[in-house]
């Protein structure tokens, strides 16, 4: 018999297994939909509107891709760092909200934030070390960082403080093997915003720990509250910051691939350790966003109408109150914080009586009652945990959610509220009949 | 004093190293041009004419992508296998030359035939695994399976029988950790293309070691010689087939960042052995093309004129005539083999008496002598290799060629003949002062 000496990779099966991967959950997910639904699916499970009609693209963005394919000066292999005038565009953008100018030397083009962030995790890798990361946070960086065998310390962000960073958690977490911490914000899955000041002491945090602060701000901009969102390279003197982001969410263009990784460094700390150099090195094996793609960025930065960004920043606002307010009605489901920026919002799911009790205050006095409670009832209905809740809802209701397992937080569900306001009303009016059917059966 | 934990991924930087990093040796060729040399920098060291006016792509191509575009129905995130219309539409298109039917299934969609290669380069390792890759090749292959930690086990391509694979030196080359050969066929740098007898024979030497076939047919139809050129997958069924490609080439669009990994297995060999799944868990962690360029893809590969591709094929015939008619009238270069596809030639330089000597048909009898002289001479002119003929050559006539070193071949350089044809003429001219100059002084 034939004998072939290959085999699939095994360790990639594990890096991407359902807890740690988007796709994969959003997939099992779909999978329970139930084909006899005639209503149409509502996809509250991930961040991409783009698909709506009122979230389309600005014609400015459009053109200047027509421009630079047209102009037929883009078709050429572009430098792995990317091609001069994007990487000037983006650091003129960026220098809008930084008190110290960037060069085009300090930003690097990739194919989005989450390459970026690859791009940063290999630069950091190195036998064992381990990473900072926040809980709840994005599955794709943890199954990033699992893949590079680099050990995932999770700090949590608090719901009853805006969700804010737990520091006290981060110093205790770090050791000499930490090489890094990674915020997001504005917050993915959380919606907040962090203040000037809770910025600041991250920094001298991080500083303290002699750690590099990574700052996903893939949602820069994408504010609606009252918290400006200030940029973490603000604190570039106070710690190393490597921020990464992308026009994916702003110009709502997440399959244009384009993104950067800018090092905001004004003491040349990342020069120095190596970390700039292994950056360029990393870039040699990395893919690059599409050149004419690189090309139409300067037009897409500089000439995109402040008015495209603020029709979409009111109308995150009005769907981000409808979600808060409608879950405020519906039994069984509590929202600690009101959503402020980017397109989600953490939803504490699954332990109905719990949350119904939680409105009614008594949460802390009977917690031990409410435990057994609760998986008496999960036994009763069949919804044991916010990974049932998901499947359930999808299959019953052909909505579809994300569980907050996949962020590392059981019990909660995060709920995007970028979908056109139509489909927003009628998915969360699924979600209350379900809730309420459900609380029914319980009470 | 402040100290930071983190520094620079020190294995990246000797991945990257300057003898598998196109770009690296790129770049230090073009620091030792001369600044004060007024004549135009002519460009022989790569594979990307896109940016001369007669290679550039098809206003087809063009407006796909604008449709595209402009249709805003390409504006979300793909899924990570790539979106179905072209998936679809690269199984059509390959299977014009295929014996049987490749399905949308078998094609996976990558940011151009380089990532391709990561992915199953990715899926393959395993500790201790090894691949046999040929040399001549391409640079890129050996960085990323130097950075895989998977082990590189070279096979000659045989300049005396038109670059053929030498299979006996597979056969002894491969172990029970043999994994997969590498061929690049129409080839990457020599310009050859397999016969149907020849790849019969691959097929069947891999079947015997039980590895499978990667086959890099990135030139594929960029043939004008007398030899067609077949897929690998024609022998699916006696060797599961990856084969990789993209339009960067056929198309003239490099910058596009498209291409596919394909799999030929009629059998299911690949699907039982795992490597189908780890090929799908891999795309989880990888940049997908740019969603637009994907939704482009039907209407590139289905709407382009035959005329295109054939205007492109003869003026790529009539370089490669100049070209290799140029160099048989160069002292001290030799070129064993008229290119009859893709975009290079290999030459052999550097050992200039011996090339002449060569020329005499007196090689073989004098070799010890010649060994020697070869070192005398290079003390003489300081040039010893072909790394510091290609820094001269750029140093003194702005003429930048690739060094066979970084492609694993001493004494050899490669030069593109996929230019504009005066820029041709001109470099062609300049490399003959240049070696005219060397070889007076020298006799
Ligand atoms: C926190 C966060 N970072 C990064 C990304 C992905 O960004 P990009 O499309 O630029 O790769 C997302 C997308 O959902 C995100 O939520
Ligand atoms: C043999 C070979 N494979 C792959 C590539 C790169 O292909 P792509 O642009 O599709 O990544 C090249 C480019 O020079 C090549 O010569």
């Amino acid at each position: 018999m034939q004998r072939w000496r290959f085999q699939g990779n095994k360790e990639l099966a594990s890096a991407s297994s359902i807890s740690t991967n988007i796709q994969g959950v959003l997939s099992s997910l779909k999978q329970n939909l139930n084909q006899n639904d005639t209503r149409p699916t509502i996809p509250l499970g991930k961040g991409d509107p783009s698909a709506f009609p009122s979230f389309r693209t600005t014609s400015v963005a459009e053109d200047a891709i027509v421009d630079a394919v047209r102009s037929s000066m883009y078709n050429s292999y572009a430098p792995t760092v990317g091609i001069l005038p994007a990487r000037r565009a983006i650091a003129d953008y960026l220098n809008r909200d930084l008190p110290y100018k960037l060069t085009p030397d300090d930003v690097y083009l990739t194919p989005g934030c989450t390459q970026a962030f690859k791009i940063i995790l290999t630069v950091l890798t190195r036998p064992g070390a381990n990473i900072l990361l926040p809980r709840p946070g994005f599955p794709f960086f943890e199954a990033c960082t699992a893949r590079n065998h680099v050990e995932i310390r999770h700090f949590d962000l608090l719901p009853e403080k805006g969700w804010e960073v737990d520091l006290d958690a981060v110093e205790a977490l770090a050791d000499e093997n930490t090489v890094a911490m990674v915020i997001i914000n504005p917050g993915n899955p959380c919606g907040n915003v962090f203040t000037y000041q809770h910025l600041h002491k991250i920094a001298e945090t991080a500083r303290k720990l002699g750690i590099m602060v990574i700052a996903d701000e893939e949602y820069q901009h994408l504010t609606f509250g009252s918290n400006p969102s200030v940029p973490m390279g603000v604190f570039g003197s106070i710690v190393p910051v490597v921020t990464i982001g992308s026009i994916s969410k702003r110009w709502m263009v997440p399959g244009w691939r384009i993104g950067w990784l800018v090092t905001s460094d004004p003491d040349g700390i990342l020069q120095k350790s190596g970390i700039v150099d292994s950056i360029k090195d990393c870039l040699n094996f990395s893919s690059d966003p599409a050149t004419f793609i690189q090309g139409a960025i300067p037009q897409i930065l500089e000439k995109t109408k402040e008015d495209f960004f603020s029709k979409a920043n009111s109308l995150l606002r009005e769907a981000a109150d409808i979600c808060y307010d409608t879950i405020k009605e519906i039994p069984c489901l509590a929202c600690p914080y009101k959503p402020e920026a980017a397109m989600f919002v953490m939803v504490r799911a699954s332990s109905f009586l719990s949350s119904l009790l939680e409105k009614m205050n008594v949460y802390i006095y009977i917690y031990e009652l409410l435990f057994k409670v609760k998986l008496d009832l999960s036994l009763l209905d069949g919804i044991n945990n916010d990974m049932e809740f998901s499947l359930k809802l999808a299959n019953e209701e052909s909505v579809i959610v994300f569980p907050g397992v996949a962020m590392g937080m059981h019990d909660w569900v995060r709920i995007t509220f970028a979908v056109e306001l139509s489909v927003l009303e009628d998915g969360l009016g699924r979600i209350k009949a379900f809730c309420e059917r459900y609380a029914k059966k319980l009470l």
